[in-house]
């Protein structure tokens, strides 16, 4: 328990530290003062090494505490999943998306009280349900839908209503390493008693209840998953993120009990914090609704009405793309399968090039939803440095390139993860400077 | 320990119940069906009756399950303080406080990434300051905001930030009763390790590190307050959801450490999700941020963007207000003052009349801010049931009026709180009701 604790305060350290990297750039960058006033707000800028202290500090653990003064410009900073890349479409997409909300409208607490989720905004119900019918990637019949403040605190919700509120020791949470860097995280900040990150869930080897992740197509690698543990006494969440068709080709229409989605990677919209669970037991979707109601009382109506409405003309770009009001290349899930394809090949070229970098290789299919056969273009690249190169990180680091190390992701330091939803210039930056490297 | 987890457990599932019966009324009141269905959901309506069912059982913590069929129309449920009050006025604004968000704005996690809440938005940092500054009520000179989804997530944020990581027991977190009565569920709902419940202010006679919370006014029952226990040992918070002229004088500007706000409160817009935090210490407003990044990565862009307009919108209404924009009624906190001021005059005036209640008495004092001497017109009326009436909660039931016990905010069961913000024509039933009770 001493050791777990010790490595998940290490992650923590480590993890927090590098999200913090984008942040400090534009901060403390120019290094000529020392101190930032904005608003109201007075920080220091430290001189301290970004990379010596934040694997050692405690206050590394909060992104300005870690970060360094001497980073120059120049830097391309991929360590984020920050979605920029769709902002275009939307922008070409004009006033289609537009939302407004009068003063007087959605001043209450209740969306809906006759719903099991009395926040769940009922037109967010229905552009949710009608998405899935489109794409045909998730079941939504006799399905419960819990609305989120992102899938991030729907993962949350999900780990309260699974655990056993009268257990003697806390549940473990499993996922198959490279697993996703934020998990060991949110399972351990608040020292629950409820639930505890149990590591890898290929090294579980105890009789007891526990709760796995499965994250498919996986972040960070990309690779399509099913659960590794298989035990009895085992509760799956799978976590469908990015189960879309611009990263994957949809084979199926999941049916799980408890999947997440976030509208942060079906359609760039990051800041709205809005994500969705769909539940086939009734009693985990009332609890997870209760843990919402306990942790923020619900979730913002003027998000779900934004989801709400960008989700509709989603499949109105789809569905009426012989109007007048779409063009065929309008339909936001080609445009963006184009994108993504796009974006590999040109990150492929540049990694064969370099002959340093290598990248996994996915299977090809079918897509069930678009037609089109071809292996998953991920939103992340999982990147190996080859031969003599152990530490990628750090390598690419010297480069200007900013990406995470594959440590956090319970992996080896031979591993990055680089995001491939960056604007159009910091992508086609970024490959031009893997091409550099020789 | 064993007792404290019990009573906290039976908190847990009365006030949970309680909170339940708003929403149960409208899913289950016609008792002609045992089943609804709502888009995909499908849920079942129990028989039992909800006053011998929420407080046994377990499964009475979520809404429905607690609820009976049998309750009929004419209830008035005052249990939540959902601020509808308010939807008139803004009704009457019109498209004053009308937001429009393009589908391609606000995409990006990112709000400021040189500001040490990377996540608030510029223009709602400045809507609060200028509102502060405006209404005296609170200091803002060398304070950091933190925006969270609600105050409810940045009360967790503070207790994250003042729990010592290192300790070897949870900190005890106290309030004088009577308390809010979410402050003990929210607080124990994860089982932290950080942090506990430590019961009433007033019974604390350890001597170690603690976390006092200190809500002025005080809800429930709208009384100004300070600091109780005063040890060296002690860290406040200032929870000032309703220190706002409309419904106490404004005494002073407040220069506490760390203090709460939300607009539910302020203005009425509770499905926003939207509070703010100012604080002075640099170290505890970065481990807020650093709660916020990891519980939801941020707050919705979209609630803080519509805020900003609001708080924009109540400081136009007293600074322009000699424009052609605005009329002399039309100022946010002058309208709600007086609205607050009748309802509480056409409720002393039914308690006066019954004989059976009894309501607090303020003193009066001058509003620094509008120049009315005036005694606080709270958001909650702490009524009291005298004489042999020892369950008033259960006796107003009895007459369908829904409020919430006293036990729930650590006091005695012939006290409830009850709602003086619901919309016009249901506070005028509320107190016909409360009249026609001899």
């Amino acid at each position: 328990m001493e050791l777990k604790a010790m490595i998940l305060g290490h992650f923590l350290v480590i993890s927090l530290a590098l999200n913090a990297g984008l942040l400090y750039r534009d901060y403390c960058n120019n290094g000529k003062h020392k101190s930032v006033e904005f608003f109201s707000f007075k920080t220091e800028c430290k001189n301290e090494s970004l990379v010596t202290k934040r694997d050692t500090h405690v206050a590394g653990r909060f992104p300005f505490e870690s970060s360094s003064s001497k980073v120059v410009d120049g830097v391309i900073d991929l360590d984020h999943g920050d979605p920029t890349m769709y902002e275009r479409y939307w922008q070409q997409m004009g006033d289609k998306t537009t939302v407004v909300i009068p003063g007087w409208k959605f001043v209450s607490y209740f969306s809906d009280r006759r719903s099991l989720c009395w926040f769940l905004e009922p037109e967010l119900a229905s552009s949710i349900i009608r998405l899935h019918k489109l794409v045909g990637n998730a079941v939504t019949e006799n399905r419960y839908i819990v609305v989120g403040t992102g899938s991030t605190q729907l993962f949350q919700a999900v780990l309260y209503a699974l655990s056993p509120s009268n257990a003697s020791e806390p549940i473990d949470v499993l996922c198959a390493a490279p697993f996703y860097s934020s998990y060991p995280l949110i399972t351990e900040f608040l020292k629950s008693g409820l639930y505890k990150w149990g590591g890898d869930a290929h090294k579980f080897r105890q009789n007891k209840p526990y709760i796995e992740l499965v994250t498919s197509p996986n972040n960070p690698d990309g690779l399509s998953r099913q659960a590794v543990v298989d035990q009895d006494q085992g509760m799956l969440i799978h976590d469908l993120a990015y189960y879309w068709p611009q990263y994957t080709p949809i084979s199926y229409a999941a049916d799980h009990n408890i999947m997440l989605f976030t509208v942060s990677k079906t359609t760039g919209h990051a800041g709205t914090r809005l994500g969705w669970a769909l539940i086939k037991d009734e009693e985990i979707a009332k609890k997870m609704t209760e843990f919402i109601m306990l942790s923020t009382i619900g979730v913002s109506k003027e998000s779900q009405l934004r989801a709400a409405k960008i989700l509709q003309v989603v499949s109105d770009t789809h569905e009426y793309r012989t109007n007048q009001d779409f063009r065929e290349g309008d339909s936001f899930f080609e445009h963006s399968y184009y994108l993504m394809a796009k974006r590999w090949k040109q990150l492929r070229n540049a990694v064969n090039q370099s002959k340093i970098f290598s990248l996994p290789h996915f299977p090809s299919a079918k897509c069930t939803f678009n037609g089109h056969t071809f292996a998953t273009q991920p939103a992340f690249a999982w990147l190996k440095c080859e031969g003599e190169i152990y530490d990628c990180e750090k390598f690419l680091r010297e480069h200007k390139i900013w990406t995470r190390s594959g440590k956090h992701f319970g992996d080896s330091t031979k591993y990055v993860r680089v995001s491939v939803l960056p604007r159009d210039e910091e992508f086609q930056q970024f490959t031009d400077r893997l091409r550099s490297i020789i």
